[in-house]
């Protein structure tokens, strides 16, 4: 089994990068959010503070390199060279989903290559939480964290991608509960994460009464997974399995209305991703709230080509970030909170019919 | 006249299946709106049970296949596909209108073919409301019943089509009176079906209160009949006619509108058709709560090639219904419509000024 | 100075009928207007009573043939050929702007011709509203209705096309007061039109308390007279002109919502008029309360082939209105405004800021 | 420094005039707003007098040259150019940044060109708000007001443009204070001006408050100095900076909503700039209670042609603006704002959700 699944993260890795499996009709909503230009900004950039501490943590920058990979020799490049660039930036990073290497010790270094190269950095293990349904439990988790000395464990959620792939597990009976046992015996904050469909605002509530420290809302507007499923069962010559992949292509919940549907429902951090390619796209998340940002996507592209392209668009995102802080005159990730932004179009539809409120963020500061 | 007829019969099936007689710009609607993924379905998509009874007749699937042809010989080899394929999959069926094999008795074995094949699949015979104003009569809907041994008999209306044909009978005074004459008379359910532009609230409301069992809203959005009349039209040579047929492309009352006017209004069980097109659409017309869903074009065009064909064409529509439902956590056909659903754009903008209630279908279950 | 005004009227017809002088980026609004379909029509579409009594006269549609030309030999041809055509169909007919031919005797013919060739069809006589600053006053409406023997006389107001116009005359002081004059002398009905630009609720208001009797509003979204000018600039190498042209292309009121304006506002008669290409659209307009209708391109374009022509344009435009009425269950061009219409998008945002009641067209006879 | 500087501007000029630096993913929102047309205007169009008195002196129209250009010898003519057709016209005009000519004294002479060839027409001096921060003060104002006998002072604030460029300035800390030391000292206005961004309420406010006398809102909609900093970076090979500027291509409040927000704010005279390029623009300005406008980017590129080029262009927006009052009925500049207008789309959803009133502005005179 673990042969095929090894074959399988390869396929994705190449799909990820060489086809068009961006979401399609549907997009982040970040395009629905307007910031209110600051003409005076009243500080030095130069003292912009992008430093932040989330689970205990001191960030250089509200960002973190999101699970991506391991198992096969090039997933085990591909973490070296963000491990390494997130390393010297004082980033975070998560990795791929870790059964491969637990199933079989000599895939480990794949992952432990992660913690090789980045020391002090902020690392996040990583299983899926329908394995825990499968038998998996407390010492598959402890063996996940250890493998990378990991700061914190991912709980990935990807019921559409389990439905849509024909080797999927598609029982998600019970994964509430056996994410609360973890929770409960391990010192280590617990996130759960989805995999691009979003979380709602229910689920949100249902993880952080289940003792989860962090959620990754991983919303719909970036890549799709079923859109990755798409082109494997095209490749293998599997109809039924690309007509289901084509009609998923872009369900779930757009990023900037799954930040808020999180975000104004629980108190502990969101981290924002799905879709996020701009420094402009981090501030808009942070606005709303989330408390880290990820991205996936193109720091893959870039970790293929090495440390040079990975270390750019890392400080790319991070200079836009601060030149947007600038612009609306706040010195500190922690204030990016207070300042106004405008939530218009389907984004504002979307929220105000599912109840949540709007207006205040418009006007934020500004009586 | 019956020759005419026939021949007018093969015309809709070439055009239907050879012309774009798709609306232009008009939408069902169902692209404005949004289910809210489920992260942690909490169930196990296996254990999905999609079975419905709908007129005291189990379904195995909330699906059935909406009245498409007969008399022909071509007709009487896609009833015959059709019903094939119903009755393995445990689905229903209609068979087209029965007007001409009321008239030439030759013609029966066309529609008969359908209870041949499909001995205990739910099936529904049809005739044409305006032909009871026409000297039809119970008389003629126990013949059309008892031709297909019909569990259900389904009145059409079709005033739009026939206000466009050269050939169309255009008197509708007293159809109202006459189905309700039907509905006190016959003991099997009486289903009103429109034939793509919908059922408003106002006669939905009629309708139940003549006794009717059932409503087909069949609303606008996917196949027009003004637009198969402009392509017969154009191919006769009559250009007032191919104009008319231009004219009225796109209209009607789209199909996700229609849904929520009529099940806002009566309580009988709704059939959602016209322009459904995917498993999630067939989702959507549930969550709006339709209690059927019925498909016809895209089976029309399957059937021409056989039942392989439309198997595969039924069987992945029911897959793409149940991924839904795994990912909504539902694991009823019953519990879709507790499930939330956002609906927005022109379609919110419809029912809200129509007088409908939009917003409690995105709060369902939230609090 | 009449030959010039005879060339321009001539560049007028040429560049109306071959170039495209539609509204490019505004629209009548009526694209954002639905019917909600009625399935059951409870009429016989033969006994659709199509006829209407407007100004005392009985009209067997309620249509008319916008003021289109007059003054040249082709212009004589058009109003023959329309004349006839209207004769027949038993519509009405306004002549183009009258000037000319009360200040040349020998044009004369070119306007009697369309009271010779429709001995009792609705005729409007059509002097400009700027003239009676400029010295107009009851004699020349009174020698302008005799000319045709009018059933009433429109006073067009152009203050858009004086303006863009090299040649045009933009004095528009006490025009009012002119109007008002005339109305208190005159015994035939005193109709007010724009010329493409719409009337507002606060002009029709004025012009109700002035005495006139009804108000064509002719509104955007049709032919731009701004578009026409823009091309006549263009042809004469008048740069300056051209440019004022096409900053002016699209201004004023579109059609659909000048008509809610006025007939929210006054108790007489509102003609619509303004890119009216279809029955549908001459259905939507009643349906706003219009008391009539009133087309001009289409049918200029059609006239200058012929009455054949002429005949089949108007028929057609007839007959899509009965196909509404047979769809929407009316049987009497008064009970349109009865049936619910949906107004949305642009329009509905219009009207509603503008202080404009927009839901209770979607609930009549709802409840 | 100043060689670079000159470097610089000189390539601003090119590339403004050569490359598509407009705003792409958004608009100045005028097209948002609809005048409400009167068919009745009831005034001469001769009448109308365009001259309006701000800052105490009398402009023949609401309209001034914004802050081009200064310091190189093409500079130079341009603004020669401006000059001589702005004292002809009765207009204003803004000279660029003057800081290279306090810096070097022989490039004074491309400013003060300005006074010597509009020896009576309003001229505006131009300062770096972040230069203020930077160590000038009074004596540099002075300086560059006493350059071309300035009638004003604009203190331009450009952060967005600081942020972008390599060379930029990015301490802003303090830039308010500085500008309330100026106000407190100086006789004549002062301005504060964005360059492209626009102004919040919020801004608008604390400009008031420290003495400001005008505020110039400059909004985004026009010419973008992101894309024109990207132009730069591309040609120079400098790809992170190239990033930026594509990044930051449309930030900035719309210019629409920054009138808005500023003129509910202030109670001083709001200049309407950013992407104004007709009559029609100009005037819904002012309606939004702009009480003047200025334009860059069509004067730059006339007045590269010459005067007779510049003269044509602010004579036809002039032209444009008299129409647009013709058919509004309005013979006063003042008098604009009690006309009604239709704020919609997504100039009205940022309004609404801000904070500020949009039904006011559709129903003034409407009773």
């Amino acid at each position: 089994m673990a042969d095929e699944t090894i074959r399988r993260k390869e396929e994705h890795i190449r799909i990820s990068v060489n086809q068009n499996v961006q979401a399609r009709r549907v997009t982040t909503g970040f395009e629905d959010i307007y910031f209110v230009h600051k003409a005076l900004p009243g500080i030095n950039k130069r003292n912009i503070n992008l430093s932040t501490e989330v689970f205990g943590h001191s960030f250089s920058a509200p960002l973190i390199v999101g699970a991506i990979t391991g198992g096969t020799p090039e997933a085990s490049r591909i973490n070296s060279t963000i491990a390494e660039v997130v390393e010297e930036l004082g980033l975070g990073m998560g990795v791929g989903s870790q059964r491969v290497a637990i199933e079989r010790k000599e895939l480990e270094k794949s992952f432990s290559v992660a913690r090789k190269k980045a020391p002090t950095a902020f690392l996040i293990a990583n299983i899926g939480g329908v394995q825990l349904v499968n038998g998996y439990g407390l010492k598959e988790v402890k063996k996940a964290m250890k493998m990378i000395e990991a700061d914190a464990i991912a709980i990935h959620l990807n019921p559409l991608q389990e439905a849509i792939q024909p080797e999927g597990q598609t029982n998600f009976e019970g994964v509430l509960e056996k994410i609360r046992e973890i929770t409960a015996e391990l010192e280590k904050p617990v996130i759960v994460k989805e995999t691009g469909a979003g979380i709602a605002a229910e689920e949100g509530k249902k993880l952080e009464e289940a003792g989860v420290k962090g959620i990754d809302i991983s919303g719909t507007g970036g890549t799709s997974w079923a859109a990755v499923e798409y082109y494997r069962a095209r490749k293998h010559g599997k109809p039924f399995q690309r007509e289901l992949g084509e009609a998923f292509w872009d369900w779930g919940i757009p990023t900037a209305m799954s930040i808020v549907e999180v975000s104004q429902t629980v108190n502990i951090p969101v981290i924002a991703s799905g879709g996020i390619r701009s420094g402009v796209d981090i501030a808009k998340a942070l606005a709303l709230k989330a408390g880290l940002t990820s991205l996936s996507k193109p720091v893959l592209s870039a970790a293929i080509k090495g440390s040079n392209e990975t270390e750019k668009v890392l400080s790319l995102l991070i200079e836009e970030l601060r030149n947007v802080m600038f612009l609306l005159g706040v010195d500190s990730v922690q204030t990016i909170t207070e300042t106004p932004i405008v939530i218009t179009g389907k984004t504002a539809e979307w929220l105000s019919i599912r109840g949540f409120e709007v207006e205040s963020y418009a006007r934020r500061r500004r009586h």
